[in-house]
């Protein structure tokens, strides 16, 4: 049986100042503080009935990274079968917990990403019509994570072949391989996308917003509170996904990506989208330039037993040519 | 096997006047004109790939109807389990085609709804990012369809235990009955809905739009054109589905709603959201009242021989208080 | 010398329990509260850099009321005339001070309207580029206030040849006489409107919205704390005006208006705008009806010597039959 | 007397080729075409009740230029007052007429700016609530136009002292220098922006738009046309101004700017709001850089006897440092 994967769900960062994390997250851009610990926070969207995204105090000279990328999945036996996968594949796994998360595999992908699926969680009324608690601009539910890897290809087949995803677009390089690609679970454009570079490392973490204006509204914010450096690109609309975006930098420069208004992917004829890797409407329809810090920056992920994973070089070389 | 319900895709409705119509549709609403013929116009929002509405010009003398409402199917396998079930519960059944759709099992379900199902489609380059080709409020894609039944508990169950929707919310009245119901296949809120009343009669047909702003545009366009009567109810958010909504009627009376910004429904415990009929927040989240017509006025469906089918009085008698 | 008056600046409304005012204006209306006394709450809109509202503690057993309608002119000459104007037509004055404003001649129409005028006040830095500060929808500043008045006619004449208020629209009864009127000194729509009916007393107290979003979001907060109950009328948009609008009525009744996107009428030629009473696309362009309270209920405005000031009835018979 | 300038309110350039400016104005933006001839293309915004831009088919090898930027003045009187302006400072000056305005006075300003004057003029219903007329974005109005010039503070003394103009914001280089204003007529932020640079030439001319999103809209429709490259700068927030804004390029390089939602500036007590030239919320309130061609880059100006206004450098060097 095949795992029968839901979405990606969640995630945990770990931050060097809970203290500077919460004024970015929850008082400037208003993600609801869920539970609060001495060395985390969990915080959701207005939509998500959990927690969706821990931020945890990183210990003294650690280098903040990503502890684990989650998804949940439809059942109990559905975390057998990813058992089962590790032990046949080799690729070292153990049951974690974690707040309303009693069971989690944690397991690490055949490149190194660390990843976590679950069944079983405790959820709370959720706030989406509550608007009169909404804070800020409004962040509605986890959308979707991009990881930059060293092989995008390899990692689109295994997610394909073992884990059920499907190709929504994809961006070849002048050789025709396979410089990007976005994959789904949910009938959306996208659970997960990767993009060729050195890693694993997490390019970014993206947030479901309720309409472009609530992300005008995210610029109008950090700017008002004199952090403009924290807009790193957009908002513009993307040529893949069609969708209106925002990336920001946290304080610690892990990136959040503010998303809305992609499309439909359920169509069992739904034939993947293509694109150039050069293709000035590709990265921003708009044809604006992508800043350089763009493709350089990522944060580190964590390995198996801890530590930083090692990134490995991008197979590919070279970035799109519209960069500033 | 279960036959495996993507979506729900699309419907023809027959009008008494194709020029009224294509006014309508098309110069006010801005829908695309895929196909035109002497007695049929195809129309689809700027993310369909296929036609999602066919007008047909009606007899003399014949009043405008909904002739079916159409599902996609994941397979060709769907179609023949489809018959299988039509077979086993004497449904009565017949091999279609149309424009773009060579095989279509149209069929009538147990409860007198004339619907139809196909798997293969011609499909063509959408519109979504050619955007100096929208028109109007630019109409998106086919989001759901609403029909009045006189047993919504006992439609419900069927499309449930048959057809493998999901609940996503409901109401009941003050005897704790079904009074409404709306359930999905695609993963939103709903894919078709059901509402008490005498029937089965189409209460309306629904594209998904952008954003708020394209339904007030929508408004805006209509009382420009002259035309306010158009607008039966809102603009405004509706408490069930959370959806921002409006609905209009076109030049026969068959109503059409406009919608946007409802939720996910992914996730395996995702629990029916439960409302009493009489809630001022049920219908329109901000408590507006609802015009009488909008319970009380449908579009009659085509029987399977043609003719309209008979309407059978709602289960349950009244209607919900907050009505004007 | 004629008075130069620059705009509507601000009013005094009593009520009841400024802990229910404070919730209504502050929390959920977001409105920036600029100063607090035992007995008072100043409040602004983000473009605002002085108080424009002053909510008053009113007396056991007191109506609710306005106490005056505020002004600013250009220079203290202004004043002067004012009182001349005042001993010419033996209209009730005298000079009060009030907070950040030392100097307001307080006088009382021909109408029986408490208006106040000052030249001098104390200002703020505006929040307007503040963003991470505006709270709720973002009130941005005081835009008009609307009166309603037994005679518009002769209200018109009188503040357009003594205080140089200029037409911008205006409705007529099937008469032919004025049943409604806009008039200005900014150089928008208006800063002043009349209505036929029972007064003096105030209809509405707008202030002006960045957008029809912040409009629509107003309606979300209301019903998320399960007021919805406040939202007497919209959100629409106005044939007069042409503005998207909101009424909403705060806990004492009073009612405010929620106003964005009206048009500019400097040029020397602009020709007043005439609607016919019963033109559906007068009151909302939309064609929607009106709710009949917002034509019967109105705030009763302060006499000079304390007390209501008592209503005369509208001198025309009827209301527009676009009502519900 | 002094001339009663109203506001900033129509402008003609030449242009190389009618064909390609009506596919970019009419087809892209959806201007309103009110009038059209051989050789010119005559205008308008939603709003305007006048045509606002005249696009004149350019001589064979002309460079496409600025004709003149059109003021709207209250009386006759004030075309007089002007005239004894010119006569006393020795300002070449002489009657025009052009479509629609019998009479214009152009003249050229101190810094070989073209200017005309114009009282009398037909006028049009305007296209506000005809929605369903309208196209593309909807530009709404004139707003503003912007001049680059050699000596900003000599020609914003010249035009405060001589034509009354008022200051709103500006900008000073390290030393203090004036090296950008904004000044108005018409109770907005401007009506004229000056900016330091080789001059005179039009930086860019201004339409108001509905709101932010249709600001967005105009990329996106840009780009659906494939021609991205037609976007300049933005969209964005100015620090100056406040206002949602974007520049795009017209075929022959004029620049336009869609703008909307700044504040007003009728209070008597308005302070100047002061910049520091290398802020980096100034240009854009998010901190965006500017590309360096919005500073190298401008419309050439008419001289009084045709051919083309010599330019002169700017007299402050160095443009802002958030240039990319």
């Amino acid at each position: 049986m095949k795992p029968d994967i839901i979405r990606i769900a969640q995630a945990t960062f770990t931050v060097s100042s809970l203290e500077a994390s919460k004024e970015f997250y929850v008082d400037l851009l208003g993600m609801n503080l869920l539970h609060e610990e001495n060395d985390a926070l969990y915080l959701r969207g207005v939509e998500d009935r959990e927690w969706t995204l821990k931020l945890e105090k990183c210990g003294d000279g650690e280098v903040p990274r990503v502890r684990h990328l989650g998804y949940r999945v439809r059942c109990g036996e559905c975390l057998e079968s990813l058992v089962e996968l590790a032990e046949k594949q080799g690729l070292p796994y153990r049951w974690e917990e974690e707040l309303d998360r009693p069971k989690m595999l944690r397991l690490q992908d055949p490149f190194g990403i660390p990843v976590a699926f679950y069944h079983e969680v405790k959820t709370y009324p959720w706030l989406l019509q509550e608007y009169h608690q909404h804070r800020g601009p409004g962040l509605q539910r986890v959308d979707h994570c991009n990881v930059r890897v060293p092989d995008v290809k390899a990692t689109l087949d295994w997610y394909g072949q073992e884990l059920g995803f499907r190709l929504s677009e994809y961006t070849v390089d002048e050789a025709g391989d396979y410089w990007a690609a976005w994959i789904q679970r949910r009938g959306g454009v996208h659970d997960f996308a990767l993009t060729n570079g050195a890693g694993p490392c997490l390019h970014h973490w993206a947030y479901w917003m309720p309409d472009a204006m609530s992300i005008i509204k995210t610029c109008d914010i950090l700017a008002g509170a004199r952090q403009p450096e924290r807009i790193e690109r957009g908002p513009g609309r993307h040529g893949v996904s069609n969708a209106f975006f925002l990336y920001i930098r946290d304080p610690d420069g892990h990136r959040i990506e503010l998303y809305t208004s992609d499309y439909v992917t359920v169509d069992p004829d739904f034939e993947p989208i293509k694109w150039l890797r050069d293709d000035p409407r590709r990265q921003t329809l708009w044809g604006a330039k992508t800043p350089r810090s763009w493709f350089e920056e990522a944060s580190p992920m964590e390995a198996f037993d801890g530590g930083i994973q090692p990134a490995q070089e991008g197979k590919l070389t070279g970035i799109p040519v519209h960069v500033i």
